[in-house]
C-alpha cells in the first residue's frame, strides 16, 4: 500500500523515498523546473513535487498532461523545500498518469467559482479546498459526537426513518409508499393503504425522539445519530429537506442536567475542531468568516447563561431596539431576538427555558405555573438557535390530558403512553442539527454548502 | 448526578454510601429480607439490593411497590455479596419509588415471552435481557466501524437518503413524495412530478456507493455509515425493508487492497466485542447460540480463503452434494452453496472474486475474460455472505458500453460517468450491512431482532 500525503508529512522522513497518489490542483513551470500541487485528500494543503523537465525520464507528452485535475502516481525523494509555503516537497523520480483531465471542459477552473455554480456540480465541488475543508471538519464534528458519547456512556441507537408516526406538529412530513400513483382509484376521496408496502399510511420520520425515549428507559442513555426530514417548503439559508440530527435522551435527568450536558458536548465538539482541524479551520478563517476562531473560543470559554423565557422577554421589551416583530410574552423568539440576547446583552452563549406551552411540543413536562414547560434552547451568537431540548412530560395523567387538549391522535401515541403507565422516570434530551452547527464550526453562511447532497425544495441532484 | 451500575461496579468501593437509579427486574422475599435487582441498562446483570424489611424506615406500602418494571433511586451501602452469583450488593439504607408498574398490566412478564410476541411491542422489548445484550453489542459494533476507519485516515461522509436516481437494478424502491393521493389526475397515464416537492420522482436510497464514489475521488478514503432501503416484498428472517449500511470506498485501491481492508476490519470489529462485550457475549452464548464464541474467534484467527467464482463452481460441482439448486457456472451462488464452501470445504471464510458480470451490479470493472468482473463476496459459516464489494469500473469507454448494454439511463449517471471523465483512478470498495453482522455476532437468528424497530412488509410499529 501507499501512505497518505497526511501521514506522509507528519512523519517526514528527510530523504527517503516515497510514493504518494492524488490529484493535480495546479501546475506551473519556467519551461525548465515544473512545480506541481498534488493533494489526495487527507488534508487541505496537499504537497509540492519538482520535476526537474529537462531529465530523459519525462517525455514531453507525459508533461503535457499534467494538468488540473488529472490524477497521477509520483516517487521522489521526500527533501525539505526551499521556498517559502511549505515544509516539505518532492523531488520527482517518476510519475505515472492515472487518469486524464481535460481542462476545455473540466467544470472546475483555477479560479474561484460561486457556491451557486458549484451546487450545480455536488459530486465535482468537494474537489475544491472549500469544500474538501468543510468535509474534514464535518468528519470530525461528527466523530467526536459518537467519542464523547461513548466516553460518557451513552450507547449509540437507531430509530426509524419510515414511520406511522405522523410527527405530531414537528412539521410537514414526506410521504413513503410503493402504490402505483397512476393507478390509484381516485373516485375514492380515501385512498386503501391497506394496499401499500406497510398496510398503513408510512412518512419520512422527522424526530428520533420519541423512540429514543423507549431505549432511554431501559438502557438510560441513549443518543441518535440519523436522518431526518422536513417535507416545508421553505427556501432560506438554514433550512434543508433532510439534514443529520443527534439526539441523546437520558433517563433520571433533568432539565438543569441537561443543560449542563448540552453545554459540555458544544464545548468538546469546538475544542476537538480547534486542536484537530486546525489547518481547515485556518483557511475557513482566512476565506470563509473573519474572526471564526475567536467566535467559536468565546462559546468554549464562556460560562452559558440560563434565563427563563420570561426574563427574555423583559429584556427584550426593554431593550429599546427595533425588532422586526416586536417582542411580547407569548410569541416565540426571532432569530433577531435571539441574537440580541447573545450579541448585545450576554456576548455569550444563552439557554433560555420555561418556554410558554402553547408553541411547545406537546410531550415537554408542564411547569407548576400550568403556563410553561420544561423547554430549552441554546442560542449562539450569529446564528440563534443552535440545540432545542427539554425534560419530558413523565405523568401519565398530565400527558393525556396535554394531548387530547391539542387534538393530537391518542391512539398512535399510545405504545408513547406506555412509557409513562410502566416505570416511568424522569428523563430529559435534546436535539442538535448536524448542518446547523456544521454551519457554525465553519462559517458558511448556507446550509446547501453544509452537507454533500442537500436536498431542498425542488432542488435533487442525483 | 448519579453513577451507573457499570460504573460502580468498574471501581468498586467498599463500605461506601452509592445511589442508583434504574427499574427493578426481579424481586423476592422471605418476609425479612427483600432481594431486589436493579437494572440500569449500563451493562447486562445490574446490582442485587438488600432490604431488611422488618426496619421501620420502610413501609409496607412502599415495599409492595417494588414489582417488576418499577423504577426507582436506592441509595446504600455498597458490600461484598455473600451469595454466589454477584460480588458486590447494596445493603440499602433508603429508596424512593419512582414510576410504579402495574403487575396485572404490564406486558412483560418474569417468564421467557416469544420473540414474535416481543416484536409487537418494540418499545418495551429493550427492557429484556436478550434486547438490552443485543443493543448493547449493536453499539459496540457501531462504535468501532467509526474509530476503525478513523484511525485509518478514512473520512465519514453522508451520502443522500432521497434520491433521484431509481438504483439501477439494485432491488425495488420506495418512492417518495408530498403529492395529495386523493387529488392525482389518474386520467393522465403519467403523473406530472415537476409539481412534486423536488419537481422530479424520488426514492429512498438503496446504495450510498456511487454519490460515496465522488467523494472517495477526491478525498481518497470515505466510508457512510446510513439507513438504506428495499422496497422488496420478501419475508424471510435476513431482509428487512430499512437497514442500515456500512459503505467504504477508496481512491487507489485494487481489489486485493479491498478484500484486506475488508477482512482486517471484520476481524477489528469481532475481536472488539468479545474483549469489550464479555458480559453480553457469555449471555447470548448461553440463551441464543451454543458456540458463538467459538465462531467468532475462528473468524479472527483464520485467514480468509480468496477463490475465483470458477473455482468456486467446480468445487460445488465435484461435492457430490445435493444443493437445492444444481450449481453450473452462470449462475449466483445460492446461501447453501455458499455454506458448503465455508462450512465444509474451508471451514473458514472465504472471498469468491470474478464473478460472471451478467449478475453482477453494471459499476463492477471487467476482467480482460470479458466474461467476469471484478465482485467479491465475503462468506462466513452459518450465513454465507457478509459483506460484497468490488473494483469499480475506472474505464469511461467502458463503463458507457456496459451502461448501454445493460439499457440503463445513461443521462441519470451522467454525473457518474464525470468521476470517469476528469481524473479518474482505480477505486474499490464494498458494503457491510449492520444488521446480517448484528446477527452473526449475537446470533440472533431473525434480523427483526437486531435493529430497534424493524421495518419489513405490513409490519411497521410506530
Amino acid at each position: 500500500m501507499f501512505a497518505s500525503i497526511k501521514d506522509i508529512l507528519k512523519n517526514p522522513i528527510l530523504n527517503s523515498n516515497v510514493t504518494i497518489n492524488g490529484w493535480i490542483r495546479t501546475k506551473r513551470s519556467n519551461g525548465k523546473i515544473g512545480f506541481i500541487e498534488i493533494n489526495d485528500g487527507s488534508t487541505l494543503k496537499g504537497i509540492q513535487a519538482v520535476i526537474n523537465e529537462e531529465e530523459n525520464q519525462f517525455s514531453e507528452k507525459d508533461l503535457k498532461k499534467l494538468t488540473t485535475g488529472t490524477s497521477i502516481s509520483l516517487t521522489g525523494l521526500l527533501v525539505e523545500s526551499p521556498a517559502k509555503g511549505q515544509n516539505y516537497e518532492i523531488k520527482t523520480h517518476s510519475f505515472n498518469v492515472i487518469g486524464e483531465t481535460d481542462p476545455e471542459t473540466y467544470p472546475l477552473q483555477k479560479k474561484r467559482h460561486s457556491f451557486e455554480f458549484l451546487r450545480e456540480i455536488p459530486h465535482l465541488r468537494i474537489r475544491t479546498n472549500t469544500f474538501g475543508a468543510i468535509a474534514r471538519v464535518r468528519n470530525k464534528i461528527s466523530y467526536k459526537i459518537h467519542e464523547y458519547f461513548q466516553k460518557n456512556g451513552f450507547f449509540y441507537i437507531n430509530t426509524p426513518i419510515i414511520t406511522s408516526n405522523d410527527g405530531e406538529g414537528a412539521g410537514e412530513m414526506f410521504r413513503v409508499s410503493t402504490l402505483k400513483f397512476n393507478k390509484l382509484n381516485n373516485a375514492l376521496s380515501n385512498i386503501d393503504f391497506k394496499d401499500d408496502f406497510f398496510g398503513k399510511e408510512a412518512f419520512l420520520s422527522v424526530t428520533g425522539q420519541l423512540h429514543g425515549e423507549a431505549y432511554a428507559m431501559a438502557l438510560s442513555k441513549i443518543y441518535t445519530f440519523g436522518p431526518t426530514f422536513r417535507a416545508e417548503n421553505s427556501n432560506t439559508t438554514r433550512h434543508a429537506s433532510e439534514f443529520w440530527m443527534i439526539e441523546p435522551e437520558m433517563a433520571f435527568y433533568k432539565l438543569n442536567d441537561n443543560i449542563a450536558l448540552a453545554e459540555d458536548l458544544l464545548k468538546y465538539l469546538l475544542s476537538s475542531i480547534l486542536n484537530e482541524c486546525s489547518q481547515d479551520m485556518d483557511f475557513l478563517e482566512n476565506y470563509i468568516e473573519k474572526g471564526l476562531i475567536k467566535k467559536l473560543e468565546n462559546v468554549i470559554n464562556s460560562n452559558f447563561e440560563v434565563i427563563t423565557y420570561t426574563k427574555a422577554i423583559e429584556i427584550l421589551e426593554n431593550s429599546k431596539k427595533n425588532f422586526e416583530i416586536k417582542p411580547y410574552w407569548g410569541i416565540d423568539l426571532q432569530t433577531d431576538h435571539e441574537r440580541y440576547l447573545t450579541e448585545e446583552t450576554f456576548k455569550k452563549p444563552v439557554v433560555v427555558i420555561d418556554y410558554p406551552k402553547n408553541f411547545k411540543a406537546f410531550y415537554m413536562k408542564a411547569n407548576k405555573d400550568n403556563k410553561t414547560v420544561k423547554g430549552m434552547d441554546i442560542l449562539v451568537p450569529k446564528i440563534g438557535e443552535i440545540i432545542g431540548g427539554s425534560e419530558r412530560e413523565d405523568d401519565l395523567q398530565k400527558l393525556e390530558n396535554r394531548i387530547k387538549e391539542l387534538n393530537l391522535n391518542i391512539e398512535h401515541l399510545n405504545w408513547y403512553l406506555d412509557l409513562r403507565r410502566f416505570g416511568s422516570a424522569p428523563h430529559s434530551g435534546f436535539g442538535l442539527g448536524l448542518e446547523r452547527l456544521v454551519q457554525y464550526s465553519t462559517g458558511i453562511s448556507n446550509i446547501r454548502d453544509s452537507i454533500p447532497f442537500p436536498r431542498t425544495p425542488k432542488n435533487l441532484y442525483f
